[in-house]
């Protein structure tokens, strides 16, 4: 029997689910960061041997489907940034104890996010979660790539730069140099630091407000990338005029990603991933990003690439994938992903 | 006899000074950062030890001045950022092996720069080198600081703002979304990656230039405030649109941070300290910035607060420093310095 692995490496979850070749799910798993980029390649390769390995036990324990296939004839496995040095060894290695038999081939994550939304051949895909890229697919490859080139250098309009100028609004406020902002009380209390009290902001040291350098101090001891976090206040002080004007901004830098990979001669579906695209629309329903986002045919929104990883591990199999195998990925995904809550509430 | 040590504890350099009550230098030492804030605590103090022991070598070695003090009847240390958790403790220890009999007194690294520049009460200073920061004097004690922030989330207009600048700019045109600047070539051969010829930026993977992802990767190796190192080169391609405008923002970003330590009833010198801000006076001689900077007096350059720290050490101590003793302790580290200085080219 014919079974495929496909996994989804992402920066924060990593998914693997079994499928045979008719689409359905045989098994889903879940481990931490499978990126190698964000936490090394020895706790990526730790991450997709887990979440392979809890994908097979989810498939044993589940047996509806009445087969345990020993082997996989092949694996996709998506990935962000693996274009320089793609671990395609390591990877191998570390799923050949899991039953890998076959090729492994590493594809670009914001394909799978694609391929997780639409069968079309050609179209565009925008992800915009902890980081920010947009691309264009043509024939179900990659025609084009704009932004996604991470927290210090790019990622515009992303999780990361909405928390990041979330933080700077903070502090330059009690710096005295930006207006007064919601966002204080919110950041404040995110960090487990006191209310801001007008009193408590006479308390000084070095002519610094003593609630700025204990704010710096544990913004400080943060990991950057971790400002992303901070993300969520925007969008809930979203009637404050300095957090509506970082989600204005972010909603512009998306639109100029999305717009550097348009081309008018290729005309298809838009994919729309990640948390913070699908909270801009809602939180600015007539802006220019949801103006942009709605031209042409409604936009297709996805949770991850894990649907397209699977899509796409058949196709590169040689399996074709119709509209009903397509389906019955996605509603095998959500079944198993339902299942998995229920198991996790109900311990 | 009495004598002071006085040490200005940088982010890159510390400089340790031994004066009499005379004003008269009598030993000058440098190490590396002792910022406990850039480097940990301990190496911080390893350097004041450091800069102290080879001040008091100096000082044995010169022995023009025929005083070999055994011991500082107290010490004053210039250290940014440090109001919130001073490390007295742990200064007092590390310097007692080194022939510290009396007290130490932390003073704000703004306030030393300020006074390696003016003797007058009030006035004001502005830092910007790696970081950047202002303050108002009053009474040789800080009335008002702004920025000074850090790289994460502050030092508008400072030397990591423009490196990073520097990078997305360079970063941005590789991906597409930005023009093309005279910063490619000089970043790329900065990390001695090869010089971009328009074939090799034709040269993909995952549609993606190589030559980005080999920047992104030598980019992502470095921390990120090493980003500062790359501000010389906007000040070398000033000519260029996109340079120019990132020294432009910069010098408006100090413009601000300066204006909001601005008190019209408060008269006196500016001291200007840091390699940004007199660089952009050179390269923008006619703009808001230069404009601001030369209200009312001409702006005093001092090269970092080590002379300030011998003042405020002195002062500190109840001696008073008039003109002379003020010129006497600048013109003495002038000439400890240039005497390292040959000292180290004739090795």
């Amino acid at each position: 029997m014919c079974t495929v692995l496909a996994i989804d490496a992402g920066g924060t979850t990593t998914r693997a689910v079994i499928v045979d070749r008719s689409g359905r799910c045989l098994g889903l798993g879940l481990a931490s960061s499978g990126n190698p980029v964000s936490g090394g390649i020895d706790a990526a390769m730790a991450s997709l041997a887990s979440a392979t390995q809890r994908a097979r036990a989810a498939m044993g324990a589940g047996s509806q489907n009445g087969a345990e296939p020993d082997q996989f004839t092949s694996a996709v496995v998506a990935m962000a940034g693996a274009g320089l040095n793609a671990p395609l060894e390591q990877i191998s290695r570390a799923l050949a104890p899991l039953g890998l038999r076959g090729p492994v081939e590493i594809v670009p994550d914001v394909l799978a996010t694609y391929c997780s939304g639409a069968l079309a051949p050609d179209g565009y895909v925008l992800v915009a979660g902890t980081g920010a890229v947009a691309a264009r697919i043509e024939d179900r490859r990659l025609a084009a790539v704009s932004d996604g080139l991470g927290w210090l250098l790019g990622d515009a309009g992303s999780g990361y730069w909405i928390g990041h100028r979330v933080a700077s609004a903070v502090t330059a406020y009690l710096d005295g140099r930006a207006p007064q902002t919601a966002l204080t009380d919110l950041l404040l209390a995110a960090l487990q630091l006191p209310a801001l009290q007008l009193p408590a902001l006479a308390e000084h040291r070095d002519e610094r407000p003593v609630v700025l350098l204990q704010l710096l101090g544990a913004l400080y001891a943060m990991r950057p990338a971790e400002l992303s976090r901070f993300a969520p206040l925007a969008f809930q002080a979203r009637d404050d005029e300095v957090a509506r004007s970082i989600l204005v901004d972010a909603a512009a830098a998306l639109v100029d990603t999305l717009s550097s990979v348009r081309d008018p001669a290729v005309d298809g579906p838009l994919v729309l991933g990640g948390s913070v695209s699908s909270g801009l629309l809602l939180a600015l329903p007539g802006g220019p990003f949801a103006r942009s986002i709605r031209e042409g045919a409604p936009p297709i929104t996805v949770p991850d690439g894990i649907a397209g990883a699977a899509v796409l591990g058949l196709e590169r199999a040689g399996i074709p994938v119709d509209e009903d195998t397509f389906q019955q990925i996605t509603n095998g995904i959500t079944a198993l992903r339902d299942a998995a809550r229920l198991a996790g509430d109900s311990q």
